[in-house]
């Protein structure tokens, strides 16, 4: 029998602080995968997209990665003659672009402006692998695909909220490997999403559903389903679990249950003839990008002590045959609770199945757990939108529309930069994004407005980090309703469609 | 032939500067209603109606208009022994109520705090007429016949958006004469509202008649009605217009109109299946409560020059009997609009015979035109609720969910109260206020939350009148679910409930 229901009792472990992996199971892996942990592979792990996701990855990480070696190296002889040519030589060489001319061109009088320089190329470098993005799709899956699954399974809509740290940006594309496009992601700072939101967002799908048949008609017996994820640490759970929760494991989980049971309460208090919705409570090992799914009972109950483990599950299924596997997730699945539905089933039985591959990608290319268990982001995404970005700790996520409300999740990315960047001289880049409908009249109007809004209170509330020249701000908007890349409004460096090419 | 529909030019008017009352119709009324303006009477003027809204407005006009006379006679006696037993008992004849203990029993140690007894009288005034207005629902007219008529004419939903200015607050309970319990009323400085805002109360309604058949099932064949109201000043054009639109009529009308256009055009483009919206455009004469109407033509189309003024009807119609009056309002109406659709007419229609009995109001009880054209608004209300102010020149109302959003209506209401209040040393009350439905679990901790944001964001944006005691902030909500009154949150003088009875 497969050991994967956990049943936790408060006696037998103490929350946020007890190993949260099985002993046994680490062993096992230790132990298979000790060297060179380039070729274990789950016999469900997909082994195509792992490679293509990996090559897509890497592309972008190195990009980033680039960054600072080359301006070290341009540093080192700014004050050499015929140095803005030869600057742009390392550049060209190390970045795969040239560098905003005037920059280096005021180099002689001081010195180089090396945080506008810094600010300047991850505004461009973002700006390069965000076009390639809406010209290339790398999506993968089909949404089609998934939407008629989904609905197999009794949903209508998939609307997860994640934690916003940049640990779990991947959590849709990487880790639950889903398409993108079929799921809505709003990211809040320990998963404490806006019920209010919600509600407007159900609403809007409810009205599709009887106006437009879409996603399916509205009497159909299928539901918007809601999932909230907290992630941990298994590697240091006291120190790098969810900062919003003092990387307490058991409070992240607690709190973001408790905002899903009264988002369905607000549904169904407010809405008459039976409304209501399903809800799921994942959480996110961010060291390995394993899950934990908490199995709802047939009344849609969850409760904080009964979930699988994928981990454990890909231990104990390793050394199965496909099929074999597969059933011995559906048995995993009823042994966590007994009387779940059979949609609900094989809806988890998917997110486990999908996640095995994840595990594959980490071990394979990173070993036991990834390098950077901590925060490693590059820059602070602010507003609503970035939909291209699907790759871990790149971009610390405040999903906003003012800074007067979000200012506490800003607040936390901020601490993290403060951290990451400003410890070393080195500005926070800041990229403000407002996705709008081109084809409500007044909309990239309104959305350039909010831009500003934004960048101008960001600029109020970080005023110390902006006169020190350690915070720089990027305005950009895309048109949903089109298939253009973002649109720059302002960036408080030189103009990154400026100085180059 | 009656002579009520304008067709200007561009040759025969300018905008914003023509008088725009008709020499001929001006002289009518002031011949006939010169001097002792009580007795008038149109024929189809409701008077048990006007009795009644005179007294409300009057009683609550009157408690607040006491607060600065009474204040100024305990100003007077503030060194004089037995000073605290004297105040109160002018406080109590003056004003009805007990003053805080603690502010009296300070003024011995320099000086009475004027500044915080003038807030404090403010908004215990405020949540004593508020909690009154919950209690007594003084509202008239039946919301559900209301209904019944709009339905009637074509419509489910009337959603309303005037200027924020305080002297268009009364526009639904006493201009239009509308059940304000059956009307959306969301208020902007300059009528420019939120489409984004209209959108989605667009889908929350279309969903309820999807789903609950309410206010009446999907397929009947009505449409949401969106009016926008402008205003001008017919007595002082030039200064007493709208402030948003620099007191330029034709601008206010001509914003207020694209406005709608983007809106119907909004959600055409939005939702597939022939979606549409009806709109009107209406402008108010701040001075005598009269409107102009644009009368759409059969495809809703409305023109800036094409419009019914109801001082020319109330002319016109005064000396008719009820039934000559009313064809001849049906007659103005097609005479503006050839082919307006029968449902408009009828709206309309309606809309007019109310409004003649305001001008009824204006001319009985303040003559010509109101003594105060100008603002005189006693506090600002910010946030979102206040249906309980339904009074003209009461409270300035900027409806908004944050600062950040909503500083430009702010700003304007501050500049209004530099010159109301603090050129005479007085400070500014506002009313930060933020209903909410109690049915959402969690819903009023995050009304709340919302206060206090508002309430700090208002204190850091005007810092300078806050330091010197010349703002302070009301904080409260109220439960739309419930038939409760308003809870009052926090307050920066000292507590509303406490030190009184």
């Amino acid at each position: 029998m497969l050991r994967t229901a956990h049943q936790h009792t408060a006696n037998n472990r103490t929350a946020g602080t007890a190993p949260l992996r099985r002993p046994g199971a680490v062993a096992t892996r230790n132990s298979e995968f000790h060297s060179g942990y380039s070729n274990v592979q789950h016999p469900l792990c997909n082994i195509d997209e792992n490679t293509r996701l990996h090559r897509y990855e890497d592309q972008i990480k190195k990009a980033f990665a680039a960054i600072v070696p080359t301006l070290k190296q341009i540093s080192a002889i700014q004050h050499e003659p015929d140095f803005e040519f030869k600057a742009q030589q390392i550049a060209r060489h190390g970045l795969g672009f040239d560098l905003p001319k005037n920059i280096l061109a005021d180099a002689w009088v001081e010195q180089l402006d090396m945080r506008r320089l810094f600010a300047w190329c991850m505004f461009y470098t973002y700006r390069r692998f965000c076009d390639e993005f809406f010209t290339a799709r790398p999506e993968g899956s089909n949404a089609n695909d998934f939407d008629a699954f989904l609905q197999a399974c009794g949903f209508h809509t998939l609307d997860i909220s994640p934690c916003a740290d940049g640990r779990l940006a991947h959590l849709v594309r990487y880790v639950l490997r889903l398409p993108p496009r079929a799921v809505r992601r709003k990211s809040y700072a320990g998963a404490m999403f806006d019920v209010e939101d919600s509600i407007q967002k159900w609403v809007e799908i409810e009205l599709q559903r009887f106006r437009e048949g879409q996603p399916n008609t509205a009497d159909a017996a299928t539901r918007y389903l809601k999932v909230a994820a907290y992630h941990f640490s298994s590697v240091d759970p006291k120190h790098q679990g969810c900062a919003a929760h003092g990387s307490d494991t058991r409070k992240a989980a607690q709190a973001a249950l408790e905002r899903l049971v009264n988002f369905r309460q607000a549904i169904e208090n407010s809405f008459c003839c039976g409304a209501s919705i399903d809800l799921l409570l994942i959480g996110v090992d961010t060291d390995t990008d394993s899950i934990r799914v908490h199995v709802p009972d047939a009344n849609g109950e969850m409760n904080l002590d009964r979930y699988l483990d994928t981990q454990d599950i890909y231990v104990e299924t390793n050394n199965l045959g496909i099929s074999d596997a597969r059933r011995e997730i559906g048995t995993a699945i009823q042994a966590c609770s007994s009387d779940v539905t059979a949609g609900m089933t094989q809806f988890i039985a998917r997110l486990i199945e999908n996640n095995l591959s994840q595990i594959d990608y980490v071990l394979n290319h990173h070993g036991e757990h990834y390098p950077d268990i901590g925060h490693a982001e590059r820059f602070i995404g602010a507003g609503v939108g970035f939909e291209d970005i699907q790759l871990r700790n790149l971009m610390y996520f405040a999903y906003l529309d003012t800074v007067e409300e979000g200012a506490a999740d800003m607040d936390v990315g901020i601490r993290i930069f403060k951290g990451l960047n400003v410890t070393h001289g080195l500005p926070i880049p800041v990229v403000v994004r407002f996705d709008y409908h081109g084809r409500v009249p007044g909309a990239r109007e309104r959305a350039r407005q909010r831009c500003g809004r934004v960048a101008q209170a960001l600029t109020e509330r970080y005023a110390d980090l902006c006169n020190q020249n350690l915070l720089h701000v990027l305005q950009v908007a895309r048109d949903c309703d089109s298939n253009k890349p973002i649109e720059i409004f302002a960036c408080s460096v030189d103009a990154i469609d400026a100085g180059v090419h």
